[in-house]
């Protein structure tokens, strides 16, 4: 019965509407270059492959309830799942998780070889920053986005994360504590720093120092639980509905929440973690904060 | 009896004074991250392996012409070096040209092996563009630079000429069309960015689109030279200078200039080049204008 709920028709309707601008600014990010056809190919199989869209949905959320409207700055939301899809088709390489499904398909390398898929990882992470850097707000803000996502996507973030990820592996030893910080740096840093540049991308409104930090303890809350959540569906989730092999992690002595807490508890810790989200929220009011807290819980609603 | 020349003498101390000033920046560009020591390792191993720090050089001697001082800009010069190193790490790939050596030493995946290798070069690039946007001059000339080099470095610059150049090899199908294309692509748009963006970044200082217009006919000249010597160069460059396998293209049947047009052809093509480039900078004077003009040069003299 759901879906006769109005809050969770609006939110949906919400929720497809950012996604869909998303989803159709991406179709059309390489036009009006001249791009060699296999790499064109290779880039857009990763990018249009589907996907939830959460991180650039988080930054438009956050950026619209500071009084940004989604229109100004797609670019730069094209430009964060820019870089979410460079990092999964890097990761799934022979030489790192060397998986041969992702979202239901083939992985990158598995249609266009290797040579092709770092290369095409190379293109999308340096054309995201083009794209980003070509937003059309104040520049000190788009300038302050911009740093603020690299520094989450770089060494001491989601590149240092894979690191921390491929050694654990490798040795077998990852304790909770390992675990934690390699979350946090692998997948933590870009969705945090996603809700951050939103706010960022809003300060010519109005928006302030305390916004930004609400906008920190926001994402890293909603991180976490994000992470924590595809950890659970690694075990519990369905290999079609995934596109991956299911225990996928597990059978190669992964170390995941699960494993640390048993899948109870760590459903628990997912929505605890939701809980902070949304207190992040407090000081905020209306249907675009309303929609950022069933977003958060929309997060978790995949398996609690 | 060069060294004598006075002319000369300040030449090479200028370049003495630039390249060192990027050194030593490179060499503390981590500082104050946290960055997994492995990660560090392998960045670092690749980022202080000599090299001309050419590009920085010309990006700094261009703002440096007109009117911003090499000083406020180190971070930037930084940044287009670490996208350089990015892009011959990931190249010397297995999955790419397979190369075992580079500047005398083993490449960084016969070091660290290829998983670190990808992830060395993503967080070069990823962090390139966190020095660049952190740049402290007015934010709508750092943007436009930022946007420059991306530009450069992306599906339509670099990326799309490594990409070219892989298929062409593969298919052993490189006509001089193909050469050029791909040499305007891989080396000339890093290069002629270069130039560029240290004309964008002196635009506070009263630099305009004259100048910004003479920086890229500047850079493509340079560029084009640049490209043509190392083909030279491979073929009678000598092993140890090089710190490469000479003759190592041309035992892939790999395009050249000189395959093309010869040895003493492409020398003069290169001297012709060089010599578009020094036209570029007829409206300028001093001796930040006299060293651009012996930075030309220099860049053939290696061969001519």
């Amino acid at each position: 019965m759901k879906s006769l709920n109005p809050e969770h028709h609006n939110f949906q309707s919400h929720l497809k509407k950012l996604s869909g601008l998303v989803e159709d600014r991406l179709s059309v990010c390489f036009s009006g270059l001249s791009v060699p056809a296999e790499l064109y190919e290779s880039m857009s199989y990763s990018l249009l492959a589907g996907g939830k869209r959460i991180r650039p949905v988080l930054f438009l959320s956050w950026a619209e309830m500071l009084g940004t409207e989604p229109d100004k700055i797609l670019d730069f939301a094209c430009g964060i799942e820019m870089i979410h899809t460079y990092s999964l088709v890097h990761d799934d390489l022979p030489a790192m998780d060397d998986d041969e499904l992702r979202r239901g398909r083939p992985t990158n390398h598995k249609v266009f070889g290797e040579a092709l898929a770092i290369l095409a990882g190379d293109g999308l992470l340096t054309h995201a920053f083009h794209m980003m850097a070509c937003t059309d707000l104040p520049a000190a803000d788009v300038l302050a986005a911009c740093a603020e996502i690299s520094r989450a996507a770089g060494p001491a973030g989601m590149v240092g994360g894979q690191v921390v990820d491929i050694m654990a592996t490798r040795s077998n030893k990852m304790d909770l504590d390992s675990l934690k910080k390699m979350h946090s740096m692998k997948t933590g840093a870009l969705i945090r720093s996603s809700c951050v540049s939103g706010a960022l991308l809003a300060k010519s409104r109005g928006a302030g120092k305390i916004d930004a930090a609400n906008a920190v303890s926001f994402g890293e809350s909603i991180g976490l639980a994000f992470q924590i959540v595809d950890d659970i569906l690694d075990v519990i989730g369905d290999e079609k509905s995934l596109g991956k092999q299911v225990g996928s992690d597990e059978s190669r002595d992964k170390a995941t929440y699960p494993r640390f807490f048993g899948l109870e508890a760590s459903k628990k810790l997912a929505q605890e973690s939701v809980d902070r989200a949304k207190k992040s929220l407090a000081p905020y009011h209306g249907k675009e904060k309303n929609f950022l807290m069933d977003l958060s819980q929309y997060v978790v609603d995949r398996v609690c």
